[in-house]
């Protein structure tokens, strides 16, 4: 691995599962190293070369396999863009259990590596649950074969799980079958203001309790993320009136029946603004009105790439905690930088953002390892739905233990053994 | 593991991990094999020794350790029975994400280990989607400490998933971490008849999208299961009148409205009656009632024990075709034996029973190896929720391609490279 040329090269954008397999027995007999590569949108510099590794880049493997409209299973190619799958199930009826920001650009492959979360997981739950069968091509060229398109197969290990998640370290997924669940046609979004943290807790609760089944997104943003959306993003607007409120939440259900559901979203919101757990909000009034809300919520990546230099965690906190991060992080850089916090409060994952006018060090310094040893004083995950990739591949400790590690390790050294697969990515470097 | 001696222990039933620990150790050392063992209640001999493995009972690491009301999430040892947690969970508002006709007896440890599946299935998901985290010994006696109470957390490998289903032949579960949804209190049940299997399949995909987010069981049984349940159990009735039906359907509703879902449902059977997809059927009035069509459906194992020997088949398959399979297995055995289907139809899960006065090898080769073979031309499993444990081992190549098994061959042998955590089970034994 440490030869002394560098090679970064596309591939010519491989097809089929042979050309991948061919590519990888070729490099591992000669002991170069590979990164797959899917939209290249991660964030913790996964999918990018550390030195000489060649690029697999995965594109052009871009073909739906099959749909079956009975029980809602597809099976595709690795290198389908998400949203061409999203766009071709709604032609079908049906939609994509899980849902992004990137959504234009990240592909499938590197979805189910990255075991990615987004907006839908409170409603549809994690890939683990959804992606019934992987077809991957192992370092030494090897496919193995976990295609399956079955809602339930307990027959022997099932190590489809071993690859969601490894950030192509483990292998690299070529086909993918996934569970995708029938379109319910009425959407319903809510923006809304909470005085303070301990009201989003509660309204989160109440929320999954007597929304329950048409629940489908629970998100939050602090007053200082909706200020840099207003600032930096054009043509967006506060759907509330002015006054200032700690907290927005945005809410969404997804059902079957449009009167049923817009019914009961209501009596919640007029209970919650009764029991004083919401201080203002708003409910959309047509489609448009809710893209403009979750625009707001989306676009906070967006206005603080604007904003200047940032630097961005990705942390599972128990919900009743994850405020106090955000809280201390600002009292430890007071002035020197603009903390914010958001994400998906129903998933208990907080993005946390520092946001400064360039890259300091010296801010760097006060940010970690402070974060990761707060993180996991308080037992959270310092990678909730990111990764670990190359940028906190030596953090893993921080949330798991020495001997689990290990394991991941020994899995990695049975898997390749030679370590051609998306070097210093994922497991710690020594 | 060729030793002569035959041991077959309860180890004083271990209470705590340092004890499993112990005695794997111990038993690591000695060479000596090991079963892990929850309710015993697994239907392929998955929990039973095969020559003179020792033992390892888990009943009494049964307790509680956590619960945490804002985010759902159950804590508890492996020893615990489904049943204790199910009530648990019912006095803080909450549920278990899975309910078995074994819950009872069942252990979760021995449900995360098999992967179990039952009723809740096609609302809820599977385990893999369901438990946070794990906590394993090791065949070294070594403890893996995976016991994460995070929705979310994408730090290194999920190692845990190697355990869920791998029937305690790569480590014995000592604890879990699960989410537990919110109780919904309107619960409905509708037992249903339906004159051809294609009105079944239709009725699926209708209940799908019409009932949606609040359809929270769909299962079916042929008519000859319903004649079995009536003829040999107790005080069990039909709902409907004596008119032969060819199939029946138990469709369960659960949501957080009890006006608004009755009519839901109300409606949907009003048109799938209009439609001429169900030729009559029942809407239960009250949880007596609705106690008594599950009963029906629960009560098929009792009422196929009490008929004479039974030769049970547990097959996931393409909805269309699984009922196929029923009726060639009929013509087949002719008047030999009594073939019957039902399952959860909702996740294309058969169970396929075949009854007879007595056992009989003449009739053994008649079902066997066509039912696998058979399963495997239509790309099904061979054990959809049972497992494989020692019945099926064997077997496992009719589902898996030999790449996929030999590497989990070669997971065994790094996790347990002296095999002696429950030999001769899931893995063929050659």
């Amino acid at each position: 691995m440490k030869s002394g040329w560098r090679l970064q090269i596309q591939t010519g954008c491989t097809n089929t599962k042979a050309q991948v397999s061919q590519i990888l027995k070729y490099c591992n007999s000669r002991c170069l190293a590979v990164v797959p590569q899917g939209g290249n949108t991660g964030l913790v510099g996964g999918s990018v070369p550390v030195f000489d590794e060649v690029i697999v880049n995965m594109s052009l493997m871009n073909n739906i396999i099959s749909f079956d409209k009975v029980s809602g299973i597809l099976v595709c190619e690795g290198g389908c863009i998400l949203e061409n799958l999203i766009t071709f199930l709604d032609n079908q009826g049906f939609i994509m259990p899980l849902d992004l920001g990137a959504k234009g650009s990240c592909q499938i492959g590197g979805n189910v590596s990255t075991n990615a979360g987004g907006l839908r997981l409170v409603r549809y739950g994690s890939l683990h649950g959804n992606v019934l069968g992987l077809e991957v091509v192992l370092a030494d060229g090897n496919v193995i074969d976990m295609l399956g398109t079955l809602r339930k197969d307990n027959t022997g290990y099932d190590l489809k799980h071993l690859f969601i998640g490894s950030e192509g370290s483990l292998g690299i997924v070529t086909k993918v079958s996934i569970l995708t669940p029938p379109k319910l046609f009425s959407v319903n979004v809510a923006f809304l203001a909470c005085s303070d943290y301990f009201s989003c807790q509660k309204l989160l609760m109440e929320a999954k309790r007597k929304l329950g089944e048409i629940l489908s997104a629970f998100e939050f943003l602090d007053s200082k993320s909706l200020d840099l959306v207003l600032n930096h993003l054009d043509g967006v607007r506060n759907p509330l009136p002015p006054t200032v409120h700690k907290f927005y939440i945005l809410i969404e259900t997804t059902g079957s029946d449009e009167t049923y559901d817009r019914q009961k979203l209501e009596g919640f919101l007029l209970h919650a603004m009764e029991a004083g757990l919401i201080s203002d909000g708003a409910l959309a009034q047509d489609i448009n009105q809710a893209s403009s809300f979750w625009h707001i919520r989306e676009g906070i990546p967006e206005a603080l790439m604007k904003a200047g230099a940032v630097y961005k965690y990705d942390l599972s906190l128990p919900v009743e905690k994850m405020y106090d991060l955000v809280e201390e992080m600002r009292t430890r850089l007071s002035d020197s930088a603009n903390v914010v916090g958001y994400g998906h409060l129903g998933d208990g994952n907080l993005h946390l953002n520092i946001s400064t006018a360039q890259y300091d060090d010296g801010i760097l310094t006060q940010i970690e390892p402070f974060v990761y040893e707060w993180t996991s004083k308080h037992h959270g995950s310092i990678s909730a739905e990111h990764g670990l990739g190359l940028m906190k591949a030596n953090e893993i400790f921080y949330s798991k233990p020495t001997a689990t590690v290990s394991l991941m390790a020994s899995i990695k050294k049975m898997l390749d053994p030679k370590g051609i697969l998306n070097p210093y990515k994922v497991l710690p470097h020594s």
